[in-house]
């Protein structure tokens, strides 16, 4: 441990704190099309498809880049020119996918809600039932703008029903929120390396169903993004069409073998809850409020109202708490003055402690008295 | 080096052997956006635009993922919808590149010669000269699939003579191979982390005319490879629109400063050049025939003939390299009956001398006496 000790703590919703071991298990070069390396990217792949409970009907695709780019090649892939994507969004991941649509010229429409707010099934019904043209449909598992836990199962559920195509975008839960393809019947879903499964940054996957793969061919706006195509040329020998980031596999290869070590999923689940509530009550004693009520918070990242006095500064804040030790993200919600600190990544509740007392001394440097949000700062400003 | 005598030396075009010190460099975890990894990436462009002699006329923009995607972001980002890129081909990438216009609905042309042949400077002024509408050129400057070292000054002087915008796909040669803004008046150049710079893998670079870029907005076909939004998006606080890879730019930065102190692009090349020098006259004393007169061989990866003797068995023989601690690249090449090693990477001479003894010996098991090219396996097969 002697080098997480100069590290800080990343209280970020990743790249986040990984093991030690994770981190030495790139102290090797692969050559990418030697059968060592091979095998490796393999058992991930199968290891990843066991997670979701696959019984043969999944295959899982692996791509170089960020979660962003297996959203992208998702999208791009598997949504024909002909068809509809109807997007639930309630925050920057949500309007990122209609972004994207706009640039690859897939029609998209969105059922928006406030940042603070989950979809409704009965609302999602209706608009389906409205627009036959909608062919697929697209939701975020946890949107990281808020740290929301949006329904999945049940907005799954009617989106089956009207014989709709799923998307899940799992980047920042996937390993740590259940799921499966089981109890939410997913055309695909997209997660990456760096987040609930502890590995480092660099690798996107996005699990599809296989025969809405193979009929995928051509659907594809880029070569480097199109699924259809990085799946078939692994078909054969398990080799990648183009360089695969040997050094991050390995990574993801020992976090995913830890993973599993620690109990998989549930174990995960609960380790992250325990961090999120210790952070949570350990903010409310210290006068914070969060953005979300505690039933749709998931335990990955938690956005706090900025305090309402003005003493309060958010750089000094953020500086503080880094020369503790403990780096939170710096982003800001679109709709509420706010931050947000990550309870995701190789921790545990002691390194939850360490950063509320980091807070509380801050805050008696800033002489920061009145720690609730501020008026202005209402979700609907 | 316990590490490195336990890894196998790898002789392929990258992945590649690297430092140990530039794996350990990926022994700590970054925040993203914390100000720390923001000015190792910040760093690591400046010091990517001092190689190729900018002037404040270019900007380096990285992106996540392989060479490829670097060379389609390129692409994608540079030519108009009305304009029109010639491909100068004679291997696999330029192939690629032609794929890559096909999918991005890109008008292209392609000049190709066989995989052992250059391109010659007066054949593309007559092309340019007859068909005003090419916007862009695109030349590789080693085209790995032989090994082969493509004229790019004299061919970047015929393309500037005529106003035409010169790409440079420099993946596997930019860091060893001479090149800069000066020249070779290139519009954009595309290069990866993990060939001559001893890198690892995870991370293409784009240096581009800034003014080309500027007026790019709105040209990609994907947003994840869009240069201009990667480029605006940084440019006011160094933060990267989508998560990094952190360790891999780690590495690459610290692979960088190796660079600086081996002595730059030339002392690089003048290493390759020795290693490819023992190599290729090692494999003649043994028998062996190169694909590549030496004059067009770039020191990065040289293809051999296989031998004649049907005795030789190449699954045997790289699986004998591989028992004895050497990768080769098993691919083989579209026009000849070939095999191919690298000498790239954190080796010197002596680990080309063990290679050839490794290759000695495995041909004594073999029995293979003839080691001269089959008649059948000519160029142009």
């Amino acid at each position: 441990m002697t080098i997480r000790s100069r590290d800080p703590i990343l209280l970020t919703p990743g790249p986040l704190t990984t093991a030690i071991a994770t981190k030495e298990a790139m102290l090797h070069d692969w050559g990418s099309r030697d059968s060592d390396f091979v095998e490796m990217s393999q058992d991930v792949c199968a290891r990843v498809l066991e997670i979701v409970g696959d019984d043969g009907e999944y295959v899982c695709v692996p791509l170089q880049g960020s979660g962003t780019f297996g959203v992208e090649a998702m999208i791009g892939t598997l949504v024909p020119a002909n068809g509809k994507l109807l997007i639930l969004a309630n925050g920057a991941y949500g309007r990122r996918m209609v972004r994207i649509c706009e640039v690859l010229n897939r029609a998209s429409v969105t059922y928006e809600v406030p940042e603070n707010e989950i979809h409704d099934a009965v609302q999602l019904d209706t608009i389906l039932e409205r627009d036959p043209e909608i062919s697929h449909v697209a939701v975020i598992h946890c949107e990281t703008t808020s740290g929301i836990l949006n329904p999945v199962t049940s907005l799954a559920e009617v989106v089956v029903r009207h014989g709709r195509r799923l998307f899940v975008d799992s980047v920042s839960g996937f390993g740590a929120l259940p799921i499966d393809c089981e109890s939410v019947s997913f055309e695909a879903l997209a997660f990456s390396s760096n987040k609930c499964f502890e590995g480092v940054p660099g690798l996107a996957f996005v699990i599809c169903r296989r025969d809405a793969l193979e009929v995928s061919a051509g659907n594809a706006h880029s070569l480097c993004l199109d699924l259809f195509d990085q799946w078939q040329s692994m078909g054969d020998n398990g080799q990648w069409r183009f360089t695969p980031p040997t050094h991050v596999i390995a990574a993801f290869h020992k976090a995913l073998l830890d993973h599993e070590e620690e109990g998989g999923v549930q174990q995960r689940f609960n380790r992250y809850s325990a961090n999120c509530r210790l952070l949570v009550d350990g903010m409310r004693k210290l006068g914070f409020e969060t953005l979300l009520p505690d039933e749709s918070q998931a335990p990955i990242i938690v956005t706090f109202h900025t305090p309402a006095d003005p003493r309060f500064d958010f750089n000094i804040f953020y500086e503080g708490l880094r020369a503790r030790g403990y780096v939170i993200y710096p982003g800001k919600l679109a709709e509420a003055d706010s931050f947000r600190m990550g309870c995701i990544g190789h921790l545990d509740t002691s390194n939850m402690e360490g950063a509320l007392t980091a807070v509380s001394e801050i805050l008696e440097e800033m002489k920061v008295k009145n720690r609730g949000r501020l008026a202005r700062s209402a979700a609907s400003d």
